[in-house]
């Protein structure tokens, strides 16, 4: 079975080198906390305004526009350097079981990294190098979750298979 | 609805903030690699020795050994402030998504836990303090899983409403 990775990367079009080069140097050290805080909160304006996609939009509808903010500036700040923000307050990131509830299709991804790369654009507090890495990083990310999403379905497809697997391999 | 995070403190006893005292100091730096390797070779040494608890072996009966140790401690490595090996070889940790072919049940969790704690008593590298803060990450990590794989199983039980709760809220 190919792997998450192995998806993601066929499907980002990024390898996992490029996907993680986020880690060759420390970016929240470079960048700041304000500089995350602002970036989250013009991705999330554009996702809570997306008028064009509303099945996008509408995935987001029973979560508060202050709490998506700050679940993903947490998550990015303690991925790319920072302090460990979100596990204080949430514990593990967990990234497939907490998008669990959401249908994290490819068009979902496509869509969600449109709006980042337009908040990635307007930002002015990140340099065209981290901007790179990041996208990168996002990008492979994106994937990675829908990857794991497919691994769901597939999972709730074959329901009496999967709950006697007790002996089943993990994820390669 | 419970979080995640609150099931792990409710189950394991052990509340978020001690969970995270790994991130206080930076204990690769201080334990160095050799340590987490020596961990690891020792905590499945004794998971694929159990004879006592055949069913909990049986869950890594088509996994390697040597593949079982260098994920975990590529993962502990990362996690606790050293170089992400385990990212820059397999992706992000995702743990309740990787751990979904397996029946992370409370019976499962206290006998990770107890191999776990067992190859601690035995390590030479690791000083008291860091010992604490590692079991105390360990045991709410585990119920977290167990949490994780709960929902899980109720995603499963309650297919059809899943598949088109494409507006459900997130884990919150």
């Amino acid at each position: 079975m190919q792997s998450l990775q192995e998806k993601a990367s066929a499907w980002s079009g990024v390898d996992q080198a490029d996907a993680f080069a986020i880690d060759e140097s420390n970016l929240f050290e470079k960048l700041g906390l304000q500089s995350f805080i602002n970036l989250s909160t013009n991705f999330y304006t554009r996702v809570y305004d997306d008028e064009e996609e509303e099945w996008f939009r509408s995935m987001f509808a029973n979560s508060k526009k202050e709490d998506a903010i700050q679940n993903q500036y947490e998550f990015f700040v303690q991925r790319m350097g920072g302090p460990p923000l979100y596990s204080q307050r949430k514990g593990h990131p967990a990234l497939i079981g907490r998008h669990r509830p959401f249908p994290v299709t490819h068009e979902a991804a496509e869509r969600w990294l449109q709006h980042m790369q337009n908040a990635m654009d307007e930002s002015v507090d990140i340099d065209q190098d981290s901007k790179v890495k990041m996208m990168n990083f996002f990008r492979h990310t994106a994937f990675f979750l829908v990857a794991g999403n497919e691994l769901q379905n597939q999972n709730q497809n074959n329901q009496v298979a999967c709950k006697h697997a007790a002996t089943k391999p993990a994820e390669e």
